[in-house]
């Protein structure tokens, strides 16, 4: 899960991923996932704005995503 | 990190939490979290909406967050 959605978004932390992503390519992403999870105990939770400046984000302690190129 | 969280928020996914918190208790929170974290490793990442209607939340398997109630 996190090979296929480090190809459509940026891996943030633990779990966490964002990113930009076209409709379609989030549309590809979702029926990726369902294919790999065990729809009965697994969950792939998506956030939206439609609109980057509705979104704050705000880190608190170490900005790891700075890293994820290294990983 | 999970217990303190949960004081403020409705926790959803591993490290994720979600939920609507006044901009007071959040700066508590924050302040809180700083406290128990290290620094130099740890990060807490908040991703802001002032407006509900402007983040679209979608859930792909199964909605654990039915079940937070019962951990």
């Amino acid at each position: 899960m996190l090979k296929l959605c480090r190809q459509y978004l940026n891996w943030i932390q633990n779990s966490v991923f964002e990113g930009e992503v076209a409709e379609v390519k989030l549309k590809e992403l979702k029926v990726r996932a369902k294919i790999i999870m065990d729809e009965e105990t697994d969950s792939l939770i998506i956030f939206k704005s439609r609109n980057k400046s509705w979104l704050d984000k705000e880190v608190v302690g170490n900005e790891r995503a700075k890293l994820d190129n290294f990983l």
